[in-house]
This record gives structure tokens, sequence and C-alpha cells, in this order.
């Protein structure tokens, strides 16, 4: 059994965290379903839990720990949690990010108060040399996920979610490495232990799941995610332990489900959530999970990319049936156009993208095709586009 | 001076009003400014701020006018404040709504249990139907913002700022028909008389603004604009009297400025703002106000069609300069394609979009046209960028 991490570390590290941290919001989407409610951290400072964990952390340090600093390496979530701890504690942080981190990361981080390290190469490069710059200058090494105190800063969400919904049934948290899970969990399994716990991962890095499966900690093989906070190819040992012991059942979602629960997060409850967060309400809607259940899906963080916002809500349109995309062969006039887009417009479609292929191949040399897309109300109504376009003959193939 | 409206009455509305909607938070943004807080609304039920008004509203009604129900014509936020009151109160409630309004608005308001009678025409043919039937079939109109109940039910939220930032020096808060900005004034002068009250509207829809302007109400002329909950041609006679009175000072802001002020919600503090809520970011940063007081702007909802996000955020992105757009021309072959875009590369620029045109007339027939489109960083960036357009000699301009 976890001995490392006790639901009395929790509760101190609430203590530690007063007046540092904001009480974030539970909120409501009746619109979606009654029995889901949303622990809204991307509504916390830097825009994720992680201060929780490393202000906690910070808190544990010895006066000759803090007088040399810390040293972290990400460029997420953590970065900006370890930068504004640091802060508030008043000492030095430093963090190594790779050079193709993004921009925005690295300002945001160096906002927040820490010294930025560029290292050429990938995160592992990153984190080899925040290692040698730990040994050699005494920084402590702040880790994003697999420390006691860590878990226990994390944990205090648990205690938070049971305060402000007592009554609460099941609650899914999205697994990364696995810190968050773990102090959640612990957390709530002392406070009300017929509380269901819910993991979920990406499908594409499902390493804490295979974990499980395999009973021992694994390393999965890499692949791109939308959920880019979850992006951890191998759990912690802490975490791991901590995981089979109170986690009730873990999940996966396909990156389709994760962007179309973006969309709805935004247009529901109106929360700007990141694809790690938003897999909690994918694994609600997708994953065959008892949603008679008052359930709390945890929002982590906020931080999402703008540039990459609006190719998303274009996948999670799709999702939705909002958006409906074909190919479509069409003998190449004005005529043939025009009566499919008023077929189209008396199926009551919104606005209408229309590009000729210059270059095709067709049976007949006279026809050509056409990339079509608009919009759609439901994935009913597209259902119903679709039937109207095979009624009237047309050739034609869904993107 | 006002008397139809008293602080009085705003605390009679917050009485009502107890149990029945969110205390919705003040949400910070040290990225944007450390002295800008919103107050966000759109985590209110319903997604905006109506609620407080129409429950408001319906609380003051007699036990026979509440036995025949209530109507209101509306095809945004209104229309849902009104449903969800009347369903809370379990009274019956009918919305007029424009047969051209968007089906997303016209299931939320029959979800939050009313019937909705779509009406042929405009706004005005549904407010004609809607008097006429509340003439015939005795339902209580319930106004929009002309109303004293609805005004003192809008006010709770001046008193909600002062409980929660006791020392705000200064609030924005959108205008439409005024009574929003008529209550909270009301409250705000009563607990805190040195708080300065500044109204914003959209550029092309300054009904308000031109009102006090002439010292009388007028009607302004239409115009499309993204911020369709403040899109009123003519204010209210009781509100235009209390804003009179009341506000400090009255400011405009353009679609662009409004669509950047979108962006940069979702990525600051991560608010999810429609159009009208999104006016008083765009004004604290572009309307000449003093940024150094301690500022809350009223976020007064979140109900934006995912839709048109899609292009309010390459609208904003490219306000402020996180997408540059240009026309060039382009000696037509690969080679001076791939030399264009290698340039182009060297300064840093994201994900690309090249267009050919096809048809386009050029001084030497060898030439063609090119629209291209990337993502940048900033302002500066996209100035740098074009600078190095230039000292190449490329022939362009920018969309």
């Amino acid at each position: 059994m976890n001995n490392k991490v006790t639901f009395e570390m929790i509760k101190e590290a609430k203590e530690n965290l007063k007046g540092v941290i904001n009480y974030t919001p539970i909120i409501s989407a009746s619109n979606i379903s009654k029995n889901v409610f949303f622990k809204a951290e991307n509504l916390q400072k830097t825009g994720s839990f992680k201060i929780r964990g490393s202000y906690n952390k910070i808190s544990s340090l010895t006066e000759e720990e803090l007088s040399k600093g810390v040293i972290a390496c990400s460029s997420g979530n953590h970065a900006q949690g370890v930068a504004l701890s640091a802060s508030k504690r008043g000492i030095k942080s430093v963090v190594c990010m790779p050079t193709n981190a993004p921009l925005i990361k690295k300002e945001a981080t160096e906002n927040y108060g820490a010294e930025v390290i560029s290292v050429d190469g990938v995160y592992d490069d990153a984190a080899r040399e925040a290692n040698r710059l730990s040994k050699e200058k005494g920084y402590v090494f702040i880790h994003p996920f697999d420390d006691p105190y860590i878990i226990a800063g994390q944990g205090t969400l648990g205690i938070e979610i049971i305060e402000q919904m007592p009554d609460v049934e099941q609650v899914i948290v999205p697994i990364g490495g696995g810190g968050l899970i773990s102090g959640i969990s612990i957390a709530i399994k002392a406070l009300k232990p017929d509380c269901k716990i819910i993991g979920v991962q990406a499908k594409g890095v499902p390493s804490m799941y295979g974990s499980l499966k395999e009973n021992h900690v694994v390393t999965v093989s890499d692949a791109t995610t939308v959920a880019d906070g979850i992006h951890v190819l191998t759990p912690g040992d802490l975490t791991f332990e901590i995981v089979k012991e109170n986690v009730d059942e873990i999940v996966t979602v396909d990156e389709d489900e994760i962007c179309a629960a973006i969309v709805e997060l935004l247009q529901g409850p109106k929360i700007v959530a990141e694809g790690a967060s938003a897999t909690t309400l994918a694994a609600f809607k997708y994953a065959n999970i008892d949603t008679s259940k008052k359930t709390v899906c945890l929002i982590s963080g906020g931080n999402i990319e703008l540039n990459s916002l609006e190719r998303i809500l274009t996948i999670g349109n799709i999702k939705l049936g909002r958006i409906f995309a074909i190919n479509i062969e069409l003998e190449d006039n004005a005529e043939s156009l025009s009566k499919l887009l008023s077929l189209l417009a008396s199926k009551g479609i919104g606005g209408v993208d229309v590009r000729r292929q210059y270059v095709t191949r067709n049976n007949d040399i006279n026809f050509c095709n056409f990339y079509i897309s608009f919009e759609t109300k439901d994935i009913k109504h597209c259902k119903d586009i679709k039937e109207t376009l095979i009624e009237n003959n047309y050739n034609f193939s869904v993107i």
C-alpha cells in the first residue's frame, strides 16, 4: 500500500496553498447533461492546476535548499507553475526547454519570473541538461509528477471537489504522468470512499492504461495527440502504485472525440479547455461511462494555442455534424453547380466553400471534381443531406 | 432624478435571486494587465446576465398575473433568461422569435421551457406579435431593458462587484438598450460613489452614445456588428434618464477591436465572451481609458455561435498580428515560389496557405498572382516581414 503520500499531507498542502491559489468554481452544463459538472482549473493561476503541486513542493524545502533555487524541465504547464510558485516564494527558478518549444510558452514562463534555458534537441535533451545543472549548481529539481509533495499539492483538488459537491458520485481525471489523479484519488477515497475515480488517457499515448494492463510501468511508443498536457510516454513509479490502488477504471478517447469535447465545452459551459482537459468530457460522452451518476470532470487547464484552436474547431465541428465536406463530380458548367447549390440550400445549409479542382480525372471529359464544404446543424442533418445526394444520383465521397 | 429604480429595489432583487442564480467569479488576467479584472457572467445560468432581470421581474408579479404567464420577444439572451426564469417559478412562458433566428437559439429557449412562436419577418414583426398576444391572452410582457424590475435585477451585479472587489476604481459595462448599465450604476453609485462607470457601444450602433450627445433618445440607422447582444437601435426612455445621471463616460469600439478582444479573452483569462462582452476589454485596450485604475470589465455573456467564432478568430488574429495575408506577384515557376517560402521560413513564420490565382493580369506574361497567408507572432513580426519583402523587391499588397 502507498504510504508515501497520505491524506494528512494533502490537508497540509491545502494550508500551504491558502491565499496563493484561486478556489476555482465548479460549473454546470445542463445543455450537455444534468449529471455533468466541471471543476474549472483553467481558471487557476497560470491557466492550469500545476501551481498546486509545485508551490507545495517548494514549501517543503529547507532554507538552504530555498536559497539555492529550483530547476524544472517542461515546455508546458509545469514550467509556468514552477516559475510562478518560485516567484511567490521569492526564490530563483530555472526552466530548461527544448529549442522548438512555442515562443509563447517561453515568454509566459519568463513573465512568471523564471530564467528559461533553451536546450538544443527534444524534451529528453532538455531534461538531461536540467539534471546536469541541478547537480552542478545545487538547484532542487522539481519533478512534474513523481514526487510526494507534488502529488499532495494536486490532491487539494480532491478536497475542494468534495467540499463543493458533497454528493458527487464519480470523478473523471486526465492522466499523463499520473500525479494529478494520484493526489485527487487519495483525497477522495479518504473523504468519500464510494465515489468512483475514473482516469482517462489519449488513445495514442496510453501509458498508464498499458502499465496497469501489464501490471508494471511500461513505456509506450510515441504518437501525436492534441492533448499535449498528457503526452507522457512513461508514467511514474510512485504514481503507478497509487493509481493501481485507488483508481477504479481507466478509459481512452480518440483525437476526434477530444476535439468535439473542446467544441462542446466552449459552446455549453463556456469553458476554454486544452486537449488534456477535454478528455474528461470526451470520456463522459464516448467511453461507455455510467452517465446517470453525478459526475465531476476535471478541467485541468486552458492553455491552448489559438492557432491550433481554429483547426480543432473544424475537426470538432465535423465530429458533431456541424460541418460537412464532400468531393463531388459535376458536369463542368455553371448550371450543374447552381443546381447542386440550390438543392443544398433547400436543405437549410449554412456558409459554403466551393473549390473546383483544375486537375481531375473523370470518366467523362465534360465532368470535373469539386471540393465543397458547408455548415450543417447536426449528424442527422448530415445524414439527410447525404441521402438526398444519393437519391439525386450524384457521384461523391464524404471527406 | 431617477426615482423609479432605487438601491433598495436592487437589494430586494438580490434577495429574490438567492439560490436561483450563480454567484459568478471575478477573474484576473495578469498577462493582459495587472489592473484588469473580469466579472464572468458568461458563467451565469443560460450563459448571460439576463436571468437576473427577468427572474426579478417575474418575482414582482401578482398571483393573478403569474397564473396567466409571461411573453417576450427576443432571438438572443433575453429569450433564454425569460424561459428559465418562468420555469423556475413554475409558470408558462411564450417567446416570439423572427423565423430567421438561429435554430440553436430556438432550441435552447425551448429546452429552458418556453413555448417558441416563429413569426414571419424581422424582429419588429415578432415584437408586434408578442404585443398582440399579450393583449389577447393576458400574458405579462417582459421588456428586455426598459422596466424598473429588469433594471433592479441587473443591478445586483453592481452589489456583487463591490462585494468581491471593494477597491475597484472603474467598471466598464456594455450598453445595448441600457438596462444592464442602469442597474449596475445605481448600485455602485450608492455603495462607492467615486467608482467611475464607463459604458461601451459598438461603433456601428452608437444609440445611447448618440442619445446622450443629442440630449434625447435617438434611433440610429442599422448596421451589422459582431456584438449582436448590444445591437439595439433605440435605447429605453427610463434607461436613458438613468445613464444620463450616473454614467461618467461612453466610448465606442470598432469590429476589429472587438474580435481582437474575443481572442485575447480566450487566450489570457480563458473566458468565452460573446461580442457584446468583449467590447469592455476592447474599450480598456483601445478607447483611451485610464488603464492605471483598478478596472472591472463586465463580461455580460458567452453565447457565441461557434461557426462565426472561426471567422472571428481570423479577424482578431489579424488585428493582433498573429496572421498575415498578402497578394503577391511571382514569376510563375516552382523556383520563385520556393525562394519566397524559404525567405518567409527564415523569418520564423508558422503554417502557410498558398493559392495561385489562375486568372490574373500582370505586366509580364510570365508572372502570376498568389494569395499567401501565414501565422506570425505579433505586429512587430508582421512589420519586419513586410520590410523584408520590400527590401527583396517583391510586388505585393497586404490584405
